[in-house]
């Protein structure tokens, strides 16, 4: 049983991830890292990393991008395997993680869904042999409050197919008129937004009288802690390195 | 048996009507219209209407929209139904079809596919259910070769959408940025683009925690004549007036 | 603003609408039924009705079938409205319900979702026009913890679009072999099962060259107490009588 | 230019294919076989192979499966690569293939849709990492005059899956009943009917909290003559050996 140190324990992500951790029999969270110390509870939460008396074996990182580059320096210094999901890291703190990953092992994801992760997958066994003769069009759809659109998946999904082109494609966020031309050299990206959607991808390729169509459905935002649950237990077992949810599922 | 007088019946939809009348045992066709005389077939093609000497008992055009004034004005000598499915008419071509329908039935509808109209059918029986608590979007998808977009099919349903609402919506064709805000005041129209898809229209409504999707999808642009054989049938019938889609579906 | 008293108040329906209730100007919990009392929150929460002493304008029960004839007699003896929102009625119990409701206004539905009874509504509609040239199928997808199967709502669904037949259909539950004979007088019911999925219906009516599909989509169980709400804000203003979601739509 | 010789020229397929070659600039058909000969078009049809006098690159066959041995052993002699489309081969003649596979290039495939195939490959790139934590479920829609479910394609795909599996799946027919219990062992076929439907295919990976959905949908049956005349462009260049579809994605 490996122990695990939650950093943003008391957080929404860290709540799921109590729970997730709590249903199976590989894991087990040692203690907790939050601004609000407690301990109350099953196992204690600290607000400073200095202060855990605990062994760990890995450490889960749910919390706030500010915290992470302190988080980085405490698990070189204690030679602990970190998942950071902590999302919205500065440059400067994305540079941090190869330098980090010499000497431990790192695991960084841009989207850590396992299942974003493995459509990528897909699409990238698929687009080789489409690229010439199908269109492309990407529509995701996402709840009404969400500031940003396309969302930051949409696009990670349009890089992925244009690494796998051999001619790129050019991202095409409105169309409308009465005399368009449509060239295979645009990928048209559409955004839905409407009521509580957790969030949808939909990839089309669309050729001579036949359609593909890949969709992920998040059901709720729990598949990323599930995601991080999955990478843990991963990367309890390697070697110093740099890892990503591509390399979890090529394992 | 009704006789049909085929409008434009050397043209694709003229052809597509062909068969289809020829499948149904209440019409026969008795004669055709169209630039290209040929008396070869199983019934007579002429091109000008005065040399027509079969009994008819509706009129079907699916010509180009500059026949139709003179074909308006035979049917009224002739006291003949007539469904109208050319696409394109002008305006002042438009402003003939009531006058024409006070002395004849005149069947014409903005969409002649019965799907589309029986779709907006249920659009028109939810949405003041639903209005003032779900997000309404609609998503078309057409083959590579469409000049416009979106649709005049989507747009139709965004209108009868809206004709339903208290509130008006405005219709957004771009939805792209970092600081957006949604609020039920805009409907979403997004235009997909690919292959040879003949034609897909989504609605959907986004609320608290459910969605509710209305699809149509044609699978051939068959429906067309489909919908014209359907309204000759209905039309053989009525009393002089002016009908469209909808009345069909309320018999 | 309205004085609620909730039946069923610490179960996990009772507390979504705890949540949902005070997030809406109109309506407030007064008090509380359930098992185990409880004074200590911002309403008391009773284990007995002759208990409560608070004003209360409309009862809303998510409670358990058992408790419900009970509770229906103290409506009736406080002359107090009441959404019934408990599933698994006996047939005694819902007999007792047009009783009652010769006394006070009582709400009751087989699906207390307003998305699914909307969809009801649009099948309801168009039926009558598609009934005699496509055809009509429904697949259902539910979790994999599911244990009957098609979902009642499903043949909820299958019975209201049978009410709009002329011609009845018969239900299948499997289709498998190498000499079928499709006619039309057969509606096949399809029940995926996977992963967690809440609950997703969609009606398929497919035809000459064009397919309508409608679907309705729960992202979480959370819709039945958001009904439950609609519905208490509807019923208190009603007279005595018996009500369900499609007396709510039609208003 | 490649020449074809073009096996079952008058029939559907047959008559495809020459629109289809006739659009693109590296093929060219040269001569025609079928039951009746017809020397005035812009190809001559032969009724025997021993009458053909013009010079051929490639064969392409979409006759029938009683044709099939002759036109290997003409191959075989004349030294031609054959695309073998044609559907329904006896075991007898399937077991043909390999041998001719010795002397020229033979292609076949259980399914000659490009998209279908392709299908197949991102099935099997992603279903070992989602084989433990998913149920997988297959739908396929087809047209209502169809007399066998599952379709064909269906189980070819249900059988791809497995292949990629370490636990073999059961397929599962019919799910109705009040006890159910689902095991990831299972993996549930649903066949839907309905108008003219011409194919539709979709697996669904249901894990917790996101599904993953892979769908194809073909517009019309020409994609088999499409896939067929990709078959002929690629073996064209290959030495002897048998080839199927995934060879040629793969290339």
């Amino acid at each position: 049983m490996k122990q695990v140190l939650l950093s943003g324990a008391n957080g929404r992500m860290g709540q799921v991830l109590q729970k997730l951790i709590a249903q199976q029999p590989d894991l087990e969270v040692a203690a907790g890292l939050d601004r609000q110390e407690d301990r109350s509870g099953s196992f204690p939460i600290y607000d400073s990393a200095d202060a855990i008396k605990e062994t760990v074996d890995v450490v889960i990182d749910f919390s706030h991008y500010s915290n992470v580059p302190d988080l980085l320096n405490y698990c070189v210094a204690q030679q602990l395997p970190i998942v950071v999901a902590t999302t919205g890291l500065t440059e400067e703190t994305q540079m941090m993680l190869p330098v980090a990953a010499k000497v431990i092992p790192v695991f960084y994801s841009a989207n850590m869904s396992l299942g974003i992760n493995i459509l990528i997958k897909a699409l990238q066994s698929i687009t080789p042999a489409l690229e010439a003769d199908f269109d492309i069009e990407i529509i995701e759809k996402h709840h009404n409050q969400k500031l940003d659109a396309p969302s930051g998946t949409a696009l990670l999904l349009a890089d992925s197919i244009n690494d796998s082109c051999d001619t790129k494609k050019d991202y095409l966020y409105v169309r409308s008129g009465s005399d368009l031309t449509n060239d295979r050299g645009q990928m048209g990206i559409h955004a839905v937004r409407g009521g509580t959607i957790p969030g949808e991808h939909t990839v089309i390729y669309a050729g001579q009288d036949e359609i593909i169509e890949l969709t992920h459905t998040a059901l709720s935002r729990d598949i990323f802690a599930n995601g991080a649950l999955k990478a843990a237990l991963f990367l309890a077992d390697q070697a110093p390195g740099l890892y990503s949810m591509q390399n979890l599922l090529d394992k």
